[in-house]
């Protein structure tokens, strides 16, 4: 398998975490997204919509979101389970993962496209370009410290984001709380649960890369 | 199982027609968005995030996205299977469910959440308001009519939106379709594609919900 990934790319962080903690061995290609690699004619064949992370498998299917590189991976490479083994754990992980997407990821993207200089006409991923909109900037910017003070509630007294085991949910909530840091945005000092449990997750091997 | 449910709300009627085509007995409440019946003390008991749908299991625990919904139900009754049943088709069927989540649902919702009159202050679901952006609503118009325009090359000369059988893809691009052509944005005539599908899947009981 291929998987065309970025260092610096939260969504290929994701993936990656995902990959370590399974254990999987994958060719990785690194796509340079500061030079906009990605935008290129080359990149274009492998992926027409111009965004990493993509995995490609031997019969040269590629999936192109974060969501089918862990579905695929998780049906081919079972244990351990890292979206729920029963039909509750299942659904638990996956109602607080679209939290985290929704509120967490959505709002930070939106804050950073639509304010970052660099990101100028490319307010939104993908091949058609669109003009930053000032005001979806503040609001994700809101929505991003909201969505932080949250965490402390989803967190509560568990170990781990969705009850007692390691999920798809600590990768997704661990790789978001880091974006969102690196644009000096940080979970309220207060938050005992929600850093007891970041720095624990911060621990593991998979979450230094 | 009790499923809260609005006749009118796009997310429901996704749920809605996921519990229809597996044949699942479930008891139904619902809740009326018009009166606002969502943003009450009483639905906040039922779901602090106040949106639909909501589902209930025998043991109390409630999963309050579609995405959480269907992946419960897929694991607890597998048959049909409507989410793939090899690591391929799960991965290929999650690419494309994802596409009409982000490209068309999505924008979708910011077109008609930033322009309606009866959504000022209401430009997000949830438990906080926000105030309507113009210019998101431009955009998301834009965007609404880039997609419809580019299922013609999703669907290609498949029977089904992720190949030879019917999925959540088909149930997703479905609710999406219609939840556009409400607002009078259509596929376009040209789309012969994406029309001869859109006619097929029309015919199935479970879209008449």
């Amino acid at each position: 398998m291929k998987f065309y990934d970025c260092k610096t790319a939260p969504s290929s962080r994701r993936a990656r975490i995902f990959i370590a903690e399974k254990g999987i061995d994958v060719e990785t290609i690194y796509v340079d997204l500061a030079s906009r690699e990605h935008m290129g004619q080359e990149f274009r064949r492998i992926n027409p919509k111009c965004t990493v992370p993509v995995l490609e498998i031997l019969d040269g299917t590629r999936f192109t979101t974060t969501a089918a590189i862990w579905a695929y991976l998780e049906s081919k490479y079972p244990n351990p389970a890292l979206m729920g083994e029963t039909a509750k754990e299942r659904g638990v992980i996956t109602d607080i993962q679209w939290q985290i997407e929704i509120n967490g990821f959505l709002a930070m993207a939106e804050f950073l496209r639509n304010s970052a200089p660099a990101m100028k006409n490319r307010a939104l991923p993908g091949p058609y370009d669109y003009e930053q909109i000032p005001d979806l900037a503040d609001r994700g910017k809101s929505r991003t410290l909201q969505f932080l003070s949250d965490i402390e509630e989803i967190i509560g007294d568990k170990p781990y984001v969705a009850g007692d085991k390691f999920s798809i949910a600590d990768i997704d909530l661990l790789v978001f709380v880091d974006f969102a840091r690196w644009r000096k945005l940080t979970l309220p000092p207060t938050s005992t649960n929600a850093l007891r449990w970041y720095h624990t997750i911060r621990k593991r091997p998979s979450s230094k890369i």
